[in-house]
């Protein structure tokens, strides 16, 4: 399953009782839809207020009908908030955590101009001027396969936090149009919109928050682009910036190798 | 008080005891600012869910320091789905509904296509297609000084029912740009994104939302586009269509006279 969700009003992906979850609604809307308790494994977990373009998950259960037709009964019992983007057939042994070979995540800023209030549930508003350069400087060098220990959170324990980062770019973005927008003459000027775009083989816990937090203190000046090369190399989590706030987050895709979800490697 | 929010998690704009309204909030905002009750008068009230990018409101209080200054405060006191977006000194007979010359307010609506899980609160998703240029005659139609009632709540109570509509369109919107979303292939083409714009000099209850109700029926071609004199000659609730839902609703502005702002008419 191909999944885009808005996780502003979710307690994050995974299964908590008493608390609304992504995970949760997808297997109560296959509970209504089959009768029976399903487990769905997701690629992996987003916490709350995070989105999701194009999360993947995956489920064993029994159905009589094609998978795109599970993916509409799906449609029918989430909330406006989850969809279904496509269903498709799996190898048996498919597994979405253990198959993913990268995910891109993207991240969502404004520096300066007026607050937008459509706009405040998928993007970190932040005061004043920004050194697009310096922030560019140091994404390239977030690039490679390096040990990412000062890019993840205190106390999580994971094998090795050796990752490989493909892609890290910031981008401008144009002014937000979402056709409902109008903003103060003399202020627009002054907005800057930018997208983070961070693709790896993996990902430690809050990584890609932490990278943002510490790609917004060099874009406003507290430390040169250089300082991400020092960061990578200190191992120390201490060093690197805040984490950016969840929000502005989105999973947009997790790839999988050729032939891991299909016979045919099709997808 | 220029103001715009996003109306998806407030009770609506008037105060209610134990709920969180619009009013409510900025009155709350000002009880911090200047340690008193100051009481705000909207130019109307706004149901649940409704959103408005240039609400207008007015109050009465001591304040030392320019009406700017008064804006920016406000701003550190409210939510994030609330901004003033401009503060300037009126008149002291000013009211913001008795002054009110005219007002514009816009509905958003998707027919068909890929629900978008980040633009649902704030675009009625309906399935199927649509006849645009029916739509067009219809809402031409509207236009102009008439009795009203037929698209009036019922149990409303009125002087008078009579308006005059100076505009009234149905626009065809690109795709939503949001710069997060990603469409499946081969689905995008199914989707059409309209507004319908409209603003008169006043509106009755429910008014701008039977309107969009009716205009859907007659999208779908459940009645032709001359079923809009129908009903308005009819003076009948009963026979317009359904109430549209309060998420696709914008109040976009609020228009008054040459001099009841300021004294040198200037805005």
């Amino acid at each position: 399953l191909t999944i885009a969700y808005d996780g502003s009003d979710f307690a994050g992906w995974q299964v908590q009782p008493g608390k609304q979850t992504i995970q949760g609604m997808l297997q109560r809307a296959l509970r209504r839809i089959t009768g029976h308790q399903v487990h769905v494994v997701g690629s992996g977990r987003t916490d709350a207020g995070v989105h999701a373009l194009g999360q993947v998950a995956s489920c064993t259960l029994e159905w009589r009908d094609t998978a795109a037709r599970l993916g509409c009964a799906l449609n029918a019992h989430l909330p406006e908030t989850i969809v279904v983007r496509q269903a498709i057939d799996a190898v048996d042994d498919f597994h979405a955590i253990r198959d993913a070979v990268a995910k891109r995540y993207r991240y969502q800023l404004q520096f300066g101009g007026p607050r937008d209030v459509f706009d405040y549930r998928y993007r970190w508003f932040l005061r004043g001027a920004v050194d697009v350069e310096a922030m560019r400087d140091a994404a390239a060098r977030f690039v490679g396969r390096h040990d990412f220990v000062s890019f993840q959170a205190a106390g999580s324990a994971r094998k090795t936090t050796t990752r490989h980062v493909h892609h890290c770019e910031v981008i401008e973005q144009a002014a937000v149009v979402r056709g409902v927008t109008e903003r103060e003459p003399g202020r627009t000027a002054a907005a800057r919109y930018l997208a983070i775009e961070v693709e790896a083989d993996g990902f430690l816990y809050n990584m890609v928050r932490i990278l943002v937090g510490t790609l917004v203190q060099i874009g406003r000046g507290k430390h040169p682009p250089t300082r991400m090369d020092e960061l990578i190399s200190a191992r120390n989590r201490d060093l690197a910036g805040p984490t950016a706030p969840p929000h502005g987050l989105f999973l947009v895709r997790v790839d999988y190798a050729q032939g891991s979800i299909t016979p045919s490697g099709t997808t």
